[in-house]
């Protein structure tokens, strides 16, 4: 058996999610039944991260394994031809065979997209929040800060999840005005007399929703509605304390880091 | 009757093209169905350029005679508050009794992106044209250059389209390579290993398909399947031959002159 590495971009809006589901296209099914064509048999994708529905990938990392002989760019090139335009597979590796994306991952970078102003840009729509009002960023940076370091993140994880537990790793944790220049795939222009800010967080991993959550609750900070002093907050483990789960169409995995 | 100048942008991939039709959402169909309910009476739109099924905006304008006495920037939040996210009146505009969006306009301004490389970016590929092989950017700029001026633009009209005549003038006829750059809205790593081109026109007027089938042919030029001096091809005014009318998805409507 090969193990493969697949490095993989979505645009998170026509399907389901990542994760193979009853119903519905997802990334991880589609991959999946190309593979197993290729083989012949049965091949099992393994995400680094089960985005949800919406939610977009630049460097989203999975692993298969496979029997096929074919050399990884012939593979790339054969799952890319029958793929929709939405997901294209950019690398495939060999991997080693202990290798598995999710488990062999030592953390994931994630960052969140919202603007300000009157009008965003049509291009924009399916891949930032758009916030009503104005923002202030000193405050949110603060706050950002103030999640760094290792803590019980069960306040800003979504009910009816069921994981041993919520203490992880921040080692990033940043509010930046990227209006002037909007990390890729946008480009100028997103919201004419507003504001883009991206917020960027790094962490050995993440309970469920919790980049969205976060983004919730720093937009309240923003907006002048809750204190930028969160330790309360985060030691309440009370997630109905946090700010409302941002949509989903704002995130994005940027890469995962092996 | 006031006269309103309207400046709009759209994603055009959900839409069946500006002009209103039977079936289907059109960008002219819901603006006047929103006017329509605003004034309390039937109001009609007329655009610059009728943009086919998938064919973007950055600035179409468009022209309506009103009775609401409310001020332009409540005109543009109630239809920005209602169209879909995929079209955005960026600005609202009192003009004088004698506007018309299209019989005013002294010319419009095309860009057709296209893109070659092993991959394109998930983000791009409703905005972008990908073209198979390698395209050499030199000869596609003399056989662009050779367009400029005032020809019978038959060869470039599709068949089964009636007007008066095929002559117009072209004041600028340009290829580009933006693959550091992405015009927007693109961003960065458009099309990694390959090479983003914008083609740039301004005319006076175009016929039917015009930009496509220009871009269509550039094509052939900058893969060295035809002679880069398209003199002859344009004097033959015979449309089969010309090259292929390029996907609608890679045209963009970028602004129009008054």
């Amino acid at each position: 058996m090969r193990s493969l590495k697949l490095t993989v971009a979505y645009d998170g809006s026509p399907f389901v999610g990542w994760q193979r589901q009853a119903e519905g296209r997802s990334i991880q099914g589609l991959l999946e039944a190309i593979l197993s064509d290729i083989d012949g048999a049965p091949v099992e994708v393994a995400g680094a991260g089960r985005t949800d529905a919406g939610v977009h990938a630049l460097g989203q990392v999975a692993s298969a394994g496979v029997e096929t002989s074919l050399d990884g760019s012939t593979i790339r090139r054969a799952l890319n031809a029958r793929l929709p335009d939405e997901v294209r597979v950019l690398l495939v590796e060999d991997a080693g065979d202990d290798f598995h994306a999710r488990f062999s991952a030592r953390g994931k970078h994630y960052r969140y997209l919202m603007a300000t102003g009157p009008v965003l840009s049509p291009f924009a729509s399916r891949y930032v929040w758009h916030v009503a009002g104005q923002l202030n960023l000193a405050p949110m940076r603060a706050a950002a800060e103030g999640l760094v370091g290792t803590h019980d993140f069960s306040v800003f994880q979504s009910t009816g999840t069921a994981v041993p537990h919520a203490v992880r790793t921040l080692t990033e944790a940043t509010v930046s005005d990227v209006t002037a220049s909007p990390p890729a795939p946008l480009g100028g222009n997103v919201t004419p007399g507003g504001r883009l800010l991206a917020l960027d967080v790094s962490a050995d991993g993440f309970v469920r929703h919790m980049v969205r959550a976060i983004a919730g609750t720093l937009v309240e900070v923003g907006a002048g509605r809750r204190d930028p002093d969160l330790s309360g907050l985060i030691s309440s483990a009370d997630r109905a304390e946090a700010g409302p789960t941002a949509p989903a169409h704002g995130l994005w995995l940027v890469s995962v880091v092996y």
